[in-house]
């Protein structure tokens, strides 16, 4: 079923590489699917395809687009027991897991046919001839899409951010043909989705070169390809490191095209101790699931957790969730060393203790989940507590009152998300403290762990730098799709007073 | 009634400097207001004082806001005698136009305030606890301001795009307060502006810092200010050459931000034979009026203008309409030197003509109109066709048939705006026209010049590079709002569910 080729205009292409296999995380070892890797010829055909395809596709009609990613959807599902049985093993994700990934990106193809089947917002203004000193002319705003985007699938999210995940839903929404290069990390699940939506491409009778993936572990050819003219956006999750890079060389560009990355982000929360002795063990309960959960590798968990000085109680709470926790696989190898790595970096600065570790061996893929604790002295000194580690580990930082906790917010780096654990009774007290995490993230929470992303019109998924590269898009909701689309003004057209001339 | 000074955190300040006057182009002589030079001690105090007044502005009422902007539009217009004598001298604009774009200003601040009364329209969605697999929490999608905001001002709108103009009254409707760099084309204009705005808002208790003005003939005062980490988005109206020259400086920070340069458009219009056979001479009218009215100095003037090959009724109506036409003074004699140079370079151009110029001395500050003409083939192979020549001059190319206009469509850079002339019967089957110039332009006209631009909801001014940085969002109109805010979700606070809990 897995053929290893790319997925170019409408055709299946490429010859597998023996040296190229894709990896199973939790067994250690090679998974015996080979694949492609993308060259001079795959970036020439990628870029032409596409280009052809948005000659088409901008006017394919909004309810045919809709239809587009209704199929996909359905052609997921029908695909469904590869997809998960085949994804498990790829990413040592828990198949609960991979089942549930498989229904939210379902959902958000859904959700944005649902919205192209919304009657269309423009705003019109009539002609008003008679007007003084100058008559007005007949307008309508409209939007149309940007051109071929290049999305990079994001290594956590193998389904929902990935070949059919919400960057390619959202692009091809807009109208804009996709570019998906497959995340190495899980090369067969982005070939199964990929073949879902070559044949609801078929199916549904869509422009060849409408979608494409590419295998290719070269850095080089993504370089290339997002510096190639051809590309009008680019989408990318994943570290600020990779992030900034293609940035940079997007930004050497001759012409300006937008780049939407998100870097990543610590998801700070706050706790008061009002709210901790009314609520600590069930606080303890949440906020441990929500760093361990699927071994801490999601954006949005919370890495830094300001707590009152001489919690005790809730450190002990803590202490036992973080202590009984197993090790478990990451998704590669080179996540697992980065963890391990960072963790190390926390251990060897000295204002930094150890709370507790998780049980079991901790080599190649696996990591033991760690829960650390800090002051807030020693938060504004040692800059790498303000490094993301991406992972099941988490930072307890203790303040002594709220005065030091609102000049703590203060120099928090973007994020994503910013929470607040307090009582209703505190709320009205605290609006400072809110007003300043305001300036900080994406998403302010009150009283609810951060994971778990809503998907719908009232979600904000960026924040400010470094969580995104620009933090007026969302790449979460049904908003996802203004990424890719730009403003078109139409004067003075006869139809635009047709109703009202 | 002219200081000279910057006026800073609410006061006035800096030394004028003899040599640093204001200077009348149609009388190429220096006017008697000289103004101070910005430096090490302004870039400070600036960014301080918009940092500090950041952190109170954002918190003003959309109602208090628009009471401000309100009152800048009464503080200007009992200005106005003072505010259009002054620009008239410093420009050579008519003082009608002075007026009228007095009129404008007035009209794009009060605009803002409308839509800052009106209700915010956030996306709100109630908390569904029941809902299965997982219940949804209470969201609300809002909006906040991004930070400080630098303002370059134009030359070629002394009030509509300077001080007071529509940059200026957008970021302050979203929330952020502003710094303007005086254009050194205007300075005594722009004070005068900025007088009006402090008092607006000292009656209307803003804080002191949300407005700024500094004067600055050094750009490397500008590059400092626009590199400094108070400042969250710039906005600029200039050259492609200074405008994409501050673009790199900005992807030099070390965290991205938004900058909205519009840095040049020529403004394409096509026209069809059955077209000019029965409106000929109304076009040649209403073309030499778009390309000479106000010496061309407008962004949507008509440069390129697609006719049919042997026109010849309409080249003399044209060749009439530029003989007659005077020479007029520029903005300033840079402006006119650029001019006069753009001219020379197409006169040398072999396979170009001059059908006609205009009447008059040539020098310092004056130019003369100029008609050229060119053939289809020449525009393919000359670039410096595509250059942008900012003034009164446009380029008469001749087409054999629409599918020679369609295959010249496709060779377009990003444009502000292209408009078609053709009969209403024409209209049906020139789709593949319309639709090739969607791909080039921000707006689309169909048989009205594109200078004169609406200022309202349905209004987009910026388009594809280099028209503008940034194709997404817009200079004019109530929408320009957008570029400096961001959204913000609000997850699960007690009050998102008031109503429906």
């Amino acid at each position: 079923m897995i053929t290893g080729q790319h997925y170019i205009g409408g055709h299946w292409c490429g010859q597998p590489e023996a040296s190229n296999t894709s990896f199973n995380p939790a067994q250690n070892a090679a998974l015996p699917w080979c694949f492609a890797e993308a060259g001079e010829a795959e970036l020439h055909s990628l870029t032409e395809q596409a280009t052809a395809a948005f000659a088409l596709y901008r006017y394919v009609t909004a309810a045919a687009r809709a239809g587009f990613l209704d199929a996909i959807a359905t052609e997921l599902e029908q695909r469904q027991a590869e997809i998960v049985s085949t994804m498990v093993q790829e990413t040592a994700l828990a198949p609960a897991r991979a089942q549930s990934e498989l229904g939210r990106t379902c959902n958000q193809l859904r959700l944005f046919a649902t919205e192209l089947r919304a009657p269309a917002n423009d705003c019109s203004l009539p002609a008003l001839p008679e007007r003084q000193p100058l008559p007005r002319p007949a307008l309508r705003l409209g939007k149309v899409p940007l051109g071929p985007v290049l999305v990079f699938a994001a290594s956590n999210f193998p389904l929902a951010f990935s070949v059919a995940g919400g960057d390619t839903a959202s692009a091809l929404a807009a109208g804009c043909p996709v570019i998906v290069k497959a995340h190495n990390a899980h090369p067969a699940t982005s070939e199964l989705a990929a073949q879902a939506i070559a044949s609801a491409a078929d199916k549904t009778a869509m422009p060849a070169g409408v979608f494409s993936l590419v295998h290719a572990r070269q850095h080089a050819f993504s370089e290339a390809l997002l510096r190639h003219p051809a590309i009008k956006a680019v989408a990318f999750t994943g570290s600020e490191q990779l992030g900034m890079h293609f940035q940079r060389l997007i930004w050497q560009r001759p012409q300006p095209i937008p780049f939407f990355g998100e870097l990543g982000s610590q998801n700070p929360l706050f706790v008061t101790p009002d709210y901790l002795a009314q609520h600590s063990e069930h606080f303890a309960t949440q906020l441990a699931q929500s760093v361990l959960n699927g071994c801490g590798q999601f954006c949005t968990r919370p890495a830094l957790v300001f707590v009152p000085k001489g919690a005790a109680v809730l450190q002990s709470q803590l202490k036992l969730h973080f202590g009984q926790a197993q090790a478990g696989a990451m998704l590669t190898a080179k996540i697992a060393k980065h963890y391990r790595d960072g963790c190390q970096a926390l251990r060897q600065c000295a204002a930094v203790a150890l709370l507790a570790e998780g049980q079991g061996e901790e080599s190649a893929c696996y990591t033991r989940p760690r829960l650390f604790a800090t002051t807030a002295n020693a938060f504004l000194q040692h800059g790498i507590l303000q490094q993301e580690i991406f992972g099941p580990a988490t930072v307890l930082i203790e303040y002594a009152d709220t005065t030091q906790l609102q000049m703590l917010a203060t120099t928090l780096q973007g994020q994503l998300t910013a929470t607040l654990y307090a009582t209703e009774q505190e709320l009205a007290k605290m609006q400072a403290l809110l007003q300043e995490l305001e300036v900080h993230c994406g998403r302010l929470i009150y009283a609810q762990m951060p994971t778990g992303v809503e998907v719908c019109a009232a979600m904000q998924h960026g924040g400010p730098f470094p969580a995104a590269t620009d933090s007026r898009y969302t790449a979460v909701g049904s908003r996802a799709v203004d990424r890719f689309l730009r403003p078109l003004c139409y004067q003075n057209f006869p139809n635009l007073n047709g109703d009202k001339a």
